[in-house]
């Protein structure tokens, strides 16, 4: 069945009256880099007007909630940390409850302060990550690396100050089979300002092709994700909307997780990839332009 | 058919009589990163009183050819540089001589000194690579980035100084489907002191992730290492034989070149890859403990 187009006031009440909790993708959704897209901040009052739960699902891995709250503040969008997933909360949600790693167990990172910072706050010990000792272009020798016993996992997100040290290290840890392999999210790029940039599955695949370990995956589209969130926040799926701009991230977690789906065409999607021949088979529920189109409602 | 084990000094010698031209991987087959194989000296020693003609073969993409040199040197093994062959050298033969890259277009080098040096004797023009300029870990950002539209192709090889600039200015070109995505070698790791390092294929593989795109591969077990020898030596194919360690780059491209395989033990690769129900499907026509065992014949 194809996506139903909005396009009417009715079509936008009938979605409004249907789900109480919206859980939105940020980049390409609301913004686009520090682009606002025209109307969100608008929508996003009629929403809590409606006394609708809002709720901000990303997968970014580099900042911690706080921090990631800044760029709502700076864009003047009203967010509440407590309403923001990233992929790096989920990621120490899942380390410290799912998989309950022993207190005098560690976590390899290679990452971004934002997801030590997660990490710390859910009392998780970790090493590597921005360890100024590796944060270096020298070459890497064996003899020059000691094993961490206390290592129990390696845990790879988005890092823009990858370099081989980190790979080697995090590859040394993995080649023992106990060792847990989490990634924060798959996404192999990311929209930065003026283009697409290597994303969180990009720095993690040589991890990958080096171990040839697949590993656990947290973020969207995973289901992980939406755990996180459950432990979180009390939503019936049935009567809960994800908003989305990627097919195989946003609305697959929303497919995944039982919940509507309405994709927008502010961010990576465009209407041939939702239509005709060239169609993906992954079909959201719902299909309109842009977010702001929701202010027909105010 | 398994392949002939040998073991007596007749299996040996009708071996010397079989083949005039001798390829040889060298990692795991003459030395193991700073060790000698025991024997191997000899045995080089023994074919060329014999008149045959020695090869080096290798998938190392980070020295070029006279850089390689010194390591046999500093490990007392005769080679000369028109007997060696790297991965760095092909793709830089590849470059100049299949490709035949107009003079006014560059390469895009994500890799070492030594891959640098090969191009630059080949006499094409590159940019990246070891320049000083991004030699950062510092954040990347597309607004100080102007890509050079002579740029007509991506090389990647061994990076051990790898970093998110690299990888974020290789990944802009080659989201141009007119780039040509080249990686010197595909090995996901490679033998160093101590245990396992990430390899060529490893390093690639973030560019790879981000484009979607496959690159062609230069190295073992690819047929253009056989055609860039084919270029500099005449040998007949029904009378070389290759030694290596590596079933799936070595002795497949042994195979994929029509040549005589033969595989060592001293290396990556364990009697139980070639024999019994985990036996690989890469099957060499002789295997022998270490190369070392050809001193009989002395």
């Amino acid at each position: 069945m194809p996506p139903a187009r909005l396009s009417t006031k009715l079509d936008y009440q009938s979605l409004l009256d249907k789900h109480d909790t919206w859980m939105f993708d940020c980049d390409g959704v609301l913004w686009n880099g520090d682009r606002l897209v025209d109307g969100a901040v608008k929508v996003l009052e009629i929403l809590r007007s409606h006394n609708k739960s809002v709720l901000f699902v990303t997968n970014n891995a580099t900042k911690s909630r706080p921090s990631y709250k800044k760029k709502f503040d700076k864009l003047g969008v009203e967010a509440h940390v407590d309403e923001i997933f990233g992929s790096a909360y989920a990621a120490a949600v899942y380390v410290s409850s799912v998989m309950k790693l022993p207190k005098d167990k560690k976590v390899y990172v290679v990452g971004m302060e934002g997801l030590e910072q997660e990490l710390a706050s859910e009392g998780i010990s970790y090493i590597g990550g921005t360890d100024p000792a590796d944060a270096t272009l020298a070459s890497f020798s064996l003899s020059s690396f000691t094993r961490d016993p206390a290592v129990a996992a390696v845990l790879c997100g988005l890092d823009t100050a990858i370099n081989y040290t980190k790979l080697s290290k995090a590859f040394q840890y993995l080649q023992d089979p106990a060792t847990t392999f989490l990634v924060t999210n798959d996404d192999s790029t990311y929209p930065a300002e003026g283009g697409l940039l290597p994303g969180a599955g990009a720095i993690s695949a040589p991890l990958k092709t080096a171990s040839g370990r697949e590993p656990l995956s947290i973020g969207k589209p995973a289901k992980t994700m939406l755990d996180c969130i459950k432990a979180k926040h009390n939503f019936d799926p049935k009567r809960t909307i994800m908003v989305g701009d990627r097919l195989n991230t946003d609305i697959l977690f929303g497919q995944n997780g039982g919940l509507s789906t309405l994709l927008v065409l502010t961010g990576i999607t465009h209407i041939e990839d939702i239509e005709g021949p060239n169609a993906s088979t992954i079909v959201p529920e719902y299909v309109t332009n842009s977010i702001g189109d929701l202010r027909i409602l105010a």
